[in-house]
């Protein structure tokens, strides 16, 4: 494995904010973005984290991610709103949704907002999150760059399209389900690549559309654009339920894409200049249907019941989603954030090249 | 396999209103409950259709499923309500309960209905389709009897609980997804274990916690309450992204159970008398965000893109989910519904109890 260095997540987030303003970004936008990536190292999610600056300063550049929020409420009525992110950096629009469908939750009990013309938003949790501290249950998804094989496909045709939905609990930590609709993510393939070592079928197919242990053999179909890609959660055909993933993935391009008038499937990112990526938000306010005490004493109730219950043999213990983050948190908070020393050597060349000086 | 009947949709469905109305059920209701049953039958869900019917019997005559239809709103805003279903026929309940969201969503662009104190109520897709009727979006959840094992643990505490989302096309078929979130159905193993075939790896532990590839031992452990159960999608542990179908059955149980009040994971079902289930409903205006036109050729398009798109080796064929039961309907309206022979010999049975004369 590679070094590990460790970051203060103070000095990362100055760091980043730092870049992100010299690049032309306002500052409560440049807090946001990095608060959105710094959560996602923070919860362990470290894919989605601070390791991707790199490409949210390309799209700056380039200007396919506009540095200033042109983003603007297309259509909106009591409940819901459609949103055109004006390629906009995807976090300062995610923000902006989320907030809108928590402002109509509040209202009406149930707020749903669609985007469109957006970039890629970080980590899905990061949304859902937001409608915890207003007691709501919060929903967020995004469509992705094509990446998943649909069954019986041998060409990435869907994104890893996440699903994300976080549900306030009492002494419990809150549940906070955030996955992708793959069975692993890339990085997972490129890890085993960097290792050289076989993966379990049911994460990736080669340019036949089989299922394949060799991830050297699948990443060179992808980058050649000679097909394969990842399955779907459930593996290859449908004796695993690799037909359920698909169909989870192809319900939030429906949510994202097909909803808010965004690019779906093939064509997100097929525009280098106009990603056009699609989000749906959601808020839901429980109170609309039970006392929010009883809500939260019930969540907690159903945690400590799958927490409690006996482990299987060799396993010491059981978790409810949103459990293992938390507790990272905790740590890193305290302790400083992990990052790849790799990772590490790329934000500081950004820095170099800005002339902003490194986090550390 | 088992010997088939092929009954004519009619004579079947005139055969189950009787033996409900013979029950108590009024004439619509009895017409209600035997629609969506005859439609799993239909669409090729057979575990939910008719073959089910014995149940509702047991219920009915045991007073467990009111026979009238007890439910009630207990709470309503604009967007949302709480039904009490007053332990009625989950189908009853269920209908009355997507019939409010679709109300709703007609009023304020979204509705949100949550069921609690309700009985099983069939395939969750049916309520999703209701949707489509409206050009609306229609999901809907239920939990069910724990029967699922979450990651790392050894007893099931969770059901098989479902997700279906419903999304009109143009010329395309609607998209509905209609999925346990479990790998496999019970009924699966069942099959295996007549058959004295070895399962698949991913489908369910033994009551060690461990998966097995033994049904009989699965459905012995089960039978004696010594634990084990089905694997969630993705099967044993977090490889394959098992801890994802786990946390997707959890979120139903959340918008199903918690957020309702009714019984969650051991509850359900826990006490005979009273299973209290839980149902979740939720029908969305796609006019709130975009012209249906619009809407409707998007989802054509990516339809397309998906069935078009390269065949992996051996395949010939890439379905998007929902098509291959309409055309099962097509077929099965037309030459009449497949039923196994022990199906037609368990209705013929409780024709004979009732009195009543058999469909065929």
């Amino acid at each position: 494995m590679a070094e590990e260095h460790v970051v203060q997540e103070k000095a990362l987030r100055r760091f980043c904010e730092q870049v992100l303003a010299k690049l032309g970004v306002p500052a409560e936008d440049a807090r946001v973005t990095t608060d959105v990536l710094v959560l996602a190292d923070l919860r362990g999610i470290d894919s989605h984290g601070v390791a991707r600056l790199g490409r949210y300063v390309s799209g700056l550049k380039q200007g396919t991610m506009k540095a200033t929020d042109q983003s603007r409420v297309i259509r909106e009525a009591k409940a819901t709103a459609l949103v055109d992110g004006g390629q906009s950096l995807g976090q300062v629009v995610g923000k902006k949704g989320m907030d809108l469908a928590i402002r109509k939750a509040r209202d009406t009990a149930v707020g749903v907002v669609a985007v469109r013309n957006s970039n890629h938003y970080g980590i899905a949790g990061y949304y859902s999150l937001m409608a915890l501290e207003h007691d709501l249950i919060g929903v967020s998804m995004t469509n992705a760059g094509p990446l998943v094989v649909p069954t019986f496909g041998r060409t990435s045709i869907l994104g890893t399209n996440p699903i994300s939905l976080a549900a306030p609990a009492m002494k419990e930590k809150a549940f906070v389900l955030d996955m992708a609709t793959s069975t692993v993510p890339r990085g997972k393939v490129e890890v085993y690549n960097r290792l050289g070592q076989p993966m379990p079928h049911g994460w990736a197919v080669d340019e036949t559309g089989r299922s394949s242990t060799d991830p050297a053999r699948v990443l060179n179909a992808l980058a050649k654009r000679l097909g394969g890609g990842l399955l779907p959660l459930g593996g290859e055909g449908e004796d695993l339920g690799g037909h359920k993933g698909y169909g989870l993935a192809l319900m939030v391009d429906v949510l994202c894409g097909v909803l808010s008038g965004a690019a779906t499937g093939l064509q997100v990112y097929a525009d280098e200049k106009k990603p056009d990526v699609g989000h749906f938000f959601m808020a839901l306010d429980p109170t609309a249907f039970r006392p929010l005490d009883e809500f939260r004493r019930d969540m907690d109730r159903l945690a400590r019941e799958l927490k409690d219950s006996p482990r299987a043999q060799g396993q010491d213990r059981i978790y409810v989603h949103g459990e293992k983050s938390f507790a990272r948190m905790e740590k890193f908070r305290k302790e400083g954030i992990p990052l790849d020393s790799k990772v590490v050597d790329g934000l500081k060349k950004i820095g170099t090249d800005l002339g902003i000086a490194w986090a550390a």
